[in-house]
């Protein structure tokens, strides 16, 4: 595994390829928005032909091809094409991700005709330079490594990603990119990516807003690792990976959270006590959409007034005489009531640090939910509120 | 019909009295939220109770009785008997609406205290202060007025409604009253009003938060107007008043808008080309509380590109290949790409006015919607981010 990055973007590189041994496999998450971006839709199109391999990713930054139709199309399938000469594999093989603007024609020529260059000069170090490469609004390159035991040999997963809002001033997305020489199957890395994502990158949220762009990759080169493949999702001897892949997932996620727009505060919400982990999941977003919440806690003010609002409006069923609220470990309310004990100032010194908990039990079964979010903030009106420019 | 407020509540009267002549008939719809006040709680289940009958309304503001468990029953029955007696009726016969703060407890013997003076002082004339009486963080007083022809006859429709948040800085509630004297049967104003909210009150947003207490009621005295008592919702001599009764329901929803926290832009949203209606109105209510959205807006930007990613986030159908935009008479978009004949000087003079339309059509069938909402702005954040005070 290899990569390069350059371009010239607000005084900084924009475009990113990395390259892969012979073997590599591959799997992605894709957004699930019903007006996804020209490379969404080429990457899932030859992951499903090719049934998870990877030769090379190229990503660019600035321009999301997004909402662009069949001229999108064809500019994705040029810089494809553009790669798969540079690699000399097939077009299949190549994975794209574009993050920025939705709506405007995206000329890959300029792209393409960088790629002889950054092949030349790729290395199987990643550099900061490579992480701040693909972001858009981030304050900073978000990336995070760990080593796991497969059957018995260590192998290493590295990652990088970006995101700030779910589409940002002017343009979108949430990228991942991880990387691992472990050698597992297409089929397999698939199912532990997508159950990781569920419980990392689909716990958060900034603004509610899901882009056209948003994608997590994992590749596995299969190099220097376990050589017996696993090819069985069930097999015990990926327990440590599918440990560390998800903690890298969270890690990432994380990042992206703490680095949202205007935020000033990392929130966790947990929400226990709810029909199923579902309903606890959908109570949680609620709750971490909610402006009135997210601007409570811009003003460090324990209003859990505005959690109770947020839990009645999810649909999801409460029982409204066995709520419990916790602030930090601040027990506020039980059995739908305000405690007696209860003291806000206690509460409110919780809500002026920079990591702020909520748990809510709805009094129903035993689903439960964590997810997590940020404040909203004039910051994240002055950043989305500026006309493009 | 005759109706007094009083109180001292930020210098102005908080509580109001509304008495209704035996024989009236009355109706309400109210909030879905699975956490709803006591008021909320108690009026639904005498409507239930009596078929849809009152003989009195009591409203305050500042403190909502929600999440208050028993304690904020036993108040609401409190408030209902002292009602029942000050206008010797059955405390079934009487009706609440609150509005403030979630989760304090509702001490309300001031309020009962202050009812037989209030019944003592009652006009028929509904003044400005009466209007001002049930509002929060408002900042003017929302009132409509119409006359209908019913079965020959002409009835009066008066109304008027609160609003600015879904929950105030510290707050609560949309709530909405209408009186007429036509003379119509409980289960019937009932159906009306139902329609009439549907595409009114609840085709509005202006933050997505859904209060604890919203409420919306029509009391129909049946005085001096039709004497032969309407009892089938499909009888056509109704059809005057159902049109009178939405257009007064929507006139004061987009009052609500017009004075939403921080707002400076009304904003109509239409979408057409769905699967049906009710795509439609998911499609359009994704992009009137899409954060994205509505800060673009507030910056006067026409950035259309994040009209697409709340389309591609509400989860229905659209055809990306078929999608079409207008800003204000601007055609953006046809056909899944920006037009080459489309100026943006001239859609962005459109977002420097006070109202701001959308139309957008997603290319799947014929199912329509609108909605309404406002801009997200700096002033907002005040509102909502001060601790509560």
């Amino acid at each position: 595994m290899a990569v390069a990055s350059t371009g010239r973007y607000r005084g900084r590189a924009n475009i990113l390829l990395a390259t892969f041994e012979e073997g590599t496999t591959a799997a992605g998450v894709f957004t699930l928005s019903k007006c996804p971006s020209a490379p969404v839709l080429w990457s899932k199109a030859q992951l499903l032909k090719n049934g998870g391999i990877a030769r090379a990713l190229v990503v660019n930054a600035g321009n999301s091809n997004a909402f662009t139709g069949y001229r999108g199309d064809e500019e994705a399938q040029k810089t494809a094409a553009a790669a798969a000469e540079v690699m000399g594999c097939s077009q299949q093989e190549v994975m794209l991700a574009s993050t920025g603007v939705i709506g405007e024609i995206l000329d890959t020529a300029p792209i393409c005709n960088l790629l002889p260059s950054l092949y030349a000069n790729r290395s199987t170090k990643i550099t900061e330079e490579d992480a701040i490469s693909i972001c858009t609004t981030d304050t900073y390159a978000k990336a995070a490594s760990l080593s796991a035991i497969l059957d018995g040999h260590e192998v290493i997963l590295s990652g990088f990603a970006k995101g700030s809002g779910m589409i940002a001033p002017n343009m979108a997305t949430m990228l991942g990119f991880i990387f691992t020489n472990a050698a597992i199957s297409g089929a397999v890395v698939t199912a532990i990516l997508k159950d990781s994502v569920d419980r990392s990158f689909n716990c958060i949220t900034v603004d509610s807003d899901t882009s056209t762009s948003d994608t997590i990759f994992v590749f596995a080169t299969g190099k220097n690792a376990n050589p017996d493949m696993i090819t069985d999702v069930a097999d015990p001897r990926l327990d440590d990976f599918k440990n560390k892949l998800s903690a890298i997932c969270l890690n990432l996620a994380h990042q992206v959270v703490r680095d949202g727009e205007g935020a000033t505060k990392f929130v966790t919400i947990q929400v226990n006590g709810a029909e199923n982990a579902s309903a606890a999941k959908v109570i949680a977003m609620s709750i971490a959409n909610s402006p009135l919440m997210k601007t409570a806690i811009a003003g460090e003010d324990p209003n859990w007034g505005r959690l109770i609002m947020a839990v009645g409006k999810a649909g999801e069923q409460a029982n409204r005489d066995k709520i419990a609220i916790w602030i930090g470990k601040q027990h506020v309310a039980q059995n739908g009531l305000v405690r007696a004990e209860y003291e806000e100032s206690l509460a409110a010194e919780h809500m002026k640090g920079q990591n702020v908990n909520f748990t809510i039990d709805v009094g129903i079964a035993l689903g439960s939910s964590t997810v997590w979010t940020c404040d909203l903030t004039h910051g994240y009106i002055d950043i989305n509120a500026d006309y493009r420019s």
